[in-house]
């Protein structure tokens, strides 16, 4: 069943176990179904008792991360390489335990403006690790779900061309892709036709618009993001996610460039987002009904 | 192969000899591969020699009609549905006396404004009445193609998924559709969702502007139409149409409401429709080729 | 201050006392602050009652018209000009005792589609019979909204540049331009640059899909709408108008050549239309505030 | 008279006397009437031929540069700021000195990614300093067009209306706004409405798509860009740039990190963006035309 998620940064970069515990009440509240966490360290939070609150909310919870360039399974040094082995390995026992079943965001390589062209090595590197961390996650009950970013925060995975590619070359059947509007409209050549063009290996969308602030007030064609994802049946998870120089998480809005202030009232900034994917989705049904309507006599 | 085409009544509603040969070489001068003729009377024009000359200067043709309301093949009253099929088989031997294998236009029933909804039975009597139709086109190698027109024009087949199940009911495999953009505009939740909805049973397609003028200044997103096309491999033929008070056909531009003046120089007009179907065609497949990228690096 | 109307025969084209005030009821039910009516004969409907339940109600009321054949105050037979005359004269009455101050439809000639293309003369009549006509209607509190629609409704007013120039022609200040989605659809050149042309003589708007069904499940860029009603400080009513085979006014029905069944639920379409328009709006608010954020650090 | 420009790194970074020429003759060869050279340096280059062969081709010619962080004028570091100032004064001779009367590009602070969000001192010390230099500039001919950037190239000016304050901060009459639809489709709440506010400090334009390749195969509503520009009556200058991994400049490529590969052929770029571009320019036109015409009867 379609969820609506909404990430947690909207609401605070804290990870203290009472502003955790908010975030779950402010996300019910606003009528969300799902929350998204960054990578929660289990030395500094107490996973069971959120996990506990996250069942007894019955919300869904997804976990994202970027690894960090000293953690980049893409890299040619196998120190660096292990220990983003290591931190994807962490964040599928996080997932499991907090009781999610997938993992988003930058996977492939380290998040953040690189220097340099990928070459076919590091895309091979990054491939054959992900495959074997991808068994980890099956285990677990947990898929990988691979961000596809601007050119801005990864040069190894722009576009959801280039993210079918390496899924194949994985091999894993465990492997989707994560698709992000925001990122998107900056690198697809259109966002209903990637949509339609990666339909079965899509495990999970971000929705956010171009700015990253309020939905519908910005540059994207969310009619045909809607209109896409229920033309090829996606009937998984949709998670809001928005970013305002507001809520300063150090590592992430240095690495996003929030610079802007685009919103100071989180609460009716998730209401507005809950009621325009709600209206999105609806008027989306009711025009691939109408497009297949008989109407005869 | 896709032909662009364009409709004679860009050039000139009349039916003298002299005329059709000017129109002939205005849509040839414009960068046109194929000519629309409404029908022609072959009383008034020799066929042979209008047929030796497209066929000399390698253009394609089609015919399109929309039957009177005196010659309705959904009407109860026999002689009204007999004068209508006669009318058909004459358009049927004149398109392939010209060397055309298309017919599009109002072939289910009267063309113009109705005063009461359709009923089934009038729904039934011309899908049988086509049904035969159909055979007598397909033994002159000509396929008809059903205009889905807006609901000024028609009450019977005002959308593409009505023209579907009009097909379905037919039992024909020789009918197809002919879409239309501007009456798109007005009928179709969406014009890419219901190209592709009815993919592989269009046949014809016009290509015109919202309020019939010049393409791009109207209200019609056509690089969703061309999308769509390129998606379902359209490769068959898209003819411009275009109307302006300039140019009067007594019966057709009542029917259609032509009062304003939207153009005067027609052949500027025509050949600025050439441009922007060309450039929207190889948009559109540019497009198509880059949401496809593998590009790895 | 600005007010979201409905049009009635949403909920019935009934004028029995019964029907009418549950159609106010309704309109009030599904959040609206303004109801439309066509035109009602105080013969068969108590005027006074309606007009008590509407201001205790709290409501807004308009009334649209569109001219007969036999009342077009364009013509050149007198007594049907002279009848149309009376029928806008008896409106003015009507609305003036409803507690209305607007007047909107089809003023300026008679509804339905013509035959003949208009004439200069016919023009010149119809606005210097207006100029007279709005004159009772200042008298009497009211506005004349003239309802620019598409070439199948009317020959005379199809675009809101010829609105401007045929008030302009009256020399009246008491005639504005009654504009309407879904026309505008089919007759301007882009709905946005219409709205920002006709800027200060907009007096009323019908928000319309281009099927006349569920706001956003058509070809029309409401976006595009609203920023531009925003950008030209519009803050005057807005008035939803959807029709559909399910509620048929003998006459208008035909007129408007509504044969689709678009909706059965009524108030679950009114109840959407407000939630469309109310979050149209509030994104078209959120965007031009934006656009012109100073947001130095 | 507006003139269309091209971006040089289309054709080609080199600063080899014979590429640079053989990119003018590219640029006149594609149909464009001006070119835009990232800053050239007189040590290595002969600027008296290269502006004599550009006023033989009766080319037009525009400057644009990107501070260095080693040369950024809004630093509190005096030695970094007087390096940028003596970047921008050469950068204003070597405007002057080929012909040109345009300045784009980064010019209010370091180009790049940054690490920390903007204060207020140093968008004041960046305004106090530009002040001066458009002095300078002013002396020679030449105005200063800030560029409005996306997110990750600078932390300063990412928006028209915090360009605009700034501009106003700096009290000079030489210094405008240089939009790039590129970085307006990541920033801005809309491209249009964003034009139309800043409409009468708009210096420079640049036409780029969301990808940086082939324009139309994007996010970017061209169609809105062309019709805001109309509506305020631009008539300067717009200059075509993409960008694609086939031609790498070690400085621009990084800081704009382009890792695909968006064309080859970058003559058939360059003639399909000019076509585009005056096909969008005519479209544009014509709407405001039609939108505006009176046609009375």
């Amino acid at each position: 069943m379609a969820r609506t998620g909404i990430h947690s940064f909207v609401w605070s970069a804290s990870s203290a176990q009472a502003d955790l515990e908010r975030t779950l009440a402010n996300t019910k509240e606003a009528g969300f179904d799902l929350i998204e966490f960054s990578y929660l360290d289990p030395a500094n939070v107490d996973i069971d008792r959120l996990a506990k609150r996250i069942a007894d909310m019955e919300l869904g919870v997804a976990i994202s991360i970027g690894l960090p360039a000293e953690g980049d399974i893409s890299s040619s040094d196998k120190a660096i390489a292990n220990r983003g082995i290591d931190i994807l390995n962490r964040t599928i026992a996080l997932t499991r335990d907090l009781g999610g079943r997938k993992i988003g965001g930058i996977l492939s390589a380290g998040h953040g403006l690189q220097t340099e062209a990928p070459s076919r090595d590091q895309w091979n590197r990054s491939a054959a690790t992900l495959a074997e961390v991808a068994e980890t996650a099956k285990a677990a009950g947990v898929t990988l779900n691979l961000e596809i970013v601007n050119r801005f925060e990864s040069n190894l995975l722009n576009t959801a061309a280039q993210g079918l590619a390496f899924i194949a070359d994985t091999g894993s059947d465990n492997i989707f892709l994560h698709l992000d509007t925001f990122h998107m409209n900056i690198e697809e050549a259109d966002v209903g036709l990637a949509i339609r063009h990666a339909a079965n290996k899509i495990g999970y969308v971000h929705i956010g618009e171009s700015h990253r602030g309020y939905l519908g007030t910005g540059s994207i064609d969310f009619a045909a993001v809607f209109d896409a994802l229920t033309a090829i049946g996606y009937a998984d998870d949709l998670t809001f996610e928005s970013f305002s120089s507001e809520i300063v998480d150090e590592n992430l809005s240095r690495k996003t460039a929030i610079w802007r202030n685009l919103w100071t009232d989180n609460m009716d900034l998730a209401r507005h987002a809950r009621r325009f994917i709600a209206l999105g989705l609806e008027t989306a049904r009711r025009k691939a009904e109408l497009v297949a309507a008989v109407q005869k006599p």
